[in-house]
């Protein structure tokens, strides 16, 4: 297949990349997440992930920008795109268990509780608020905005969200084997405690079962005025779906051949359910040359940390599949 | 006079107002600062100065927007501004005690602590690091900023550190009358607790003896590569000292003539030891039809959160003195 499917024309000059970072603490149950070499250090993740980004390399952890089955983690990616393409970049901290290394701006929320013991995202109204006042700010110093995530068991969340939004959906996984048995136990817990208390709107929705990053997320598209992209696969289409119920135009969502091609995901009937046009990157890792990366062929891994939307930017910007491989493997070169 | 003395020449498409917040414990001292109605809520100022620049107003406390002398806050002057101009505002968070009720850029410092007694930003050198990483990021979405900051107690640390760093300065005050013997006296103990450790260099001396938002704004200001301005008086003359004693090219500062013309602080004299040309903006707050505006005139307030910067800025952009007083007067109108 191609670099990228049909991009709808767009016009630009000053792009920025944001990624948005947080916490949910339904990534501690074992067995929800594989964005961390044991549950508790999954909450590390968005931490080392932007650090990497930002400073090529980990050096306030002893840890590699590995993950446990070898894969380079996907923020990887996204710093080779980073790199080749001079874009700037920028975190928001929309909660998280422990402090960033590098500047975040920073809305000052909490880490996502557990949402089948209670409200997950208690301020969730107000940080939408915190994320339109993010989009205004994007919406004056830029023209094109890639929102990308990093939320580790966020693939859980997004379930629990779609679900109580009354779609019939599935998510994706960075496991091979997607746990689908554990992530639908707990949406089923969610569900049934939502039952009694129904919410009110999508904002109500997150609040119950979501994710900070969902509601600043949401907030940053739902006042950006430029062109924006929301980069990742399952977790964007929750966030799609929020904006949808808010009544906001539904951004498209740019993320890689291989969490489309996760069967136990589904991520093009979302994506027509939540009204989201889908555009897919296909770096083409299976031939790139690189044990780990060739991995994401099989299903690990698959995205984070807006990679999918890395790609399509350094893409946008007129480089071409090759150099965007050659930055790839380079980049993971240097630490493997 | 003229509503600014002149300008050095400066092209900009992309113009950045950006405000460093920050605490030091040594605005606690009873006596030291101006800006709160208690030694102990000058701590919160910072927070609420931020929060009516970008809201228009203050709801998280009940406290109205004015000194405790009935002056309008400064950062009343920069809402106008940036209202008026439609200028992207950021705030850095450098290290408070209270949270932010807006979005800050934040570098994950802690508040300055009392210099008499120990050092009084241990991470100096860490926040430089970051605040050159904000230049980096300030330089791709802008190429003119304005640099102010917020930091109650702050001419203090400046008098301090203009010491440390071996200048015969003296630093202007929010009060009306300059407690030049209760910042001397803190001078004394600081300098004779240094002596007996002699720092090492510029970042040394903010460790020792400075606030948290001089070594983020000094970061900032070494790697920014458009234009920059410093906003604020003696404050920014000290982070201009430190600047200077990096090696880096010494910014103009942007004050107001309020400064200027405190007899206590000798602002032209300082600027000139430390290399800084000085831009000095005259408002004409004195028949502006408002009582606490012109108490601005005889010495009260005098500057903060980068009004005398925000004023420049608004006055470069092409508003007449005539809109930017309007503007001004209501603001402050809106809230009296």
């Amino acid at each position: 297949m191609p670099f990228a499917t049909p991009i709808p024309p767009v016009t630009f000059t000053r792009p920025l990349f944001c990624g948005v970072l947080a916490n949910t603490l339904i990534s501690t149950v074992p067995g929800v997440s594989a964005a961390g070499p044991t549950p508790e250090l999954t909450l590390l993740t968005p931490v080392l992930d932007s650090e990497l980004i930002v400073h090529g390399a980990i050096t306030s952890r002893p840890v590699r920008p590995n993950t446990p089955t070898g894969c380079p983690t996907p923020a990887s990616i996204t710093r080779a795109m980073v790199v080749l393409s001079g874009v700037p970049v920028v975190f928001v901290n929309a909660g998280l268990v422990h402090l960033p290394v590098v500047p975040c701006l920073d809305v000052y929320g909490e880490a996502g509780k557990d949402p089948r013991t209670g409200d997950a995202v208690p301020a969730a109204a107000a940080l939408y608020q915190k994320g339109l006042l993010l989009g205004e700010f994007f919406s004056q110093v830029s023209d094109l905005l890639v929102l990308g995530e990093c939320v580790p068991g966020g693939t859980t969340t997004a379930l629990c969200v779609l679900r109580a939004l009354g779609y019939h959906a599935s998510v994706s996984s960075s496991f091979v084997k997607n746990p689908i048995a554990e992530k639908e136990a707990i949406a089923a817990g969610v569900l049934s405690r939502l039952s009694l208390q129904e919410p009110a709107g999508p904002l109500e929705v997150v609040r119950a079962a979501g994710d900070p990053m969902m509601a600043v997320a949401a907030g940053i598209a739902s006042s950006y005025k430029g062109s924006i992209f929301l980069a990742g696969g399952t977790q964007m289409l929750a966030v799609a779906a929020v904006i949808r119920g808010l009544d906001h135009p539904v951004p498209p969502v740019v993320t890689t051949c291989y969490v489309r091609d996760d069967p136990s995901a589904g991520v093009m009937e979302t994506a027509a359910a939540v009204g989201a046009t889908v555009i897919i990157i296909d770096p083409g890792f299976g031939d790139i040359g690189h044990h780990g990366l060739a991995r994401y062929c099989i299903g690990d891994v698959k995205e984070g940390m807006g990679a999918g939307g890395a790609l399509f930017l350094a893409h946008l910007m007129g480089h071409t599949p090759e150099e965007i491989r050659q930055a790839v493997i380079e980049t993971v070169s240097a630490y493997t």
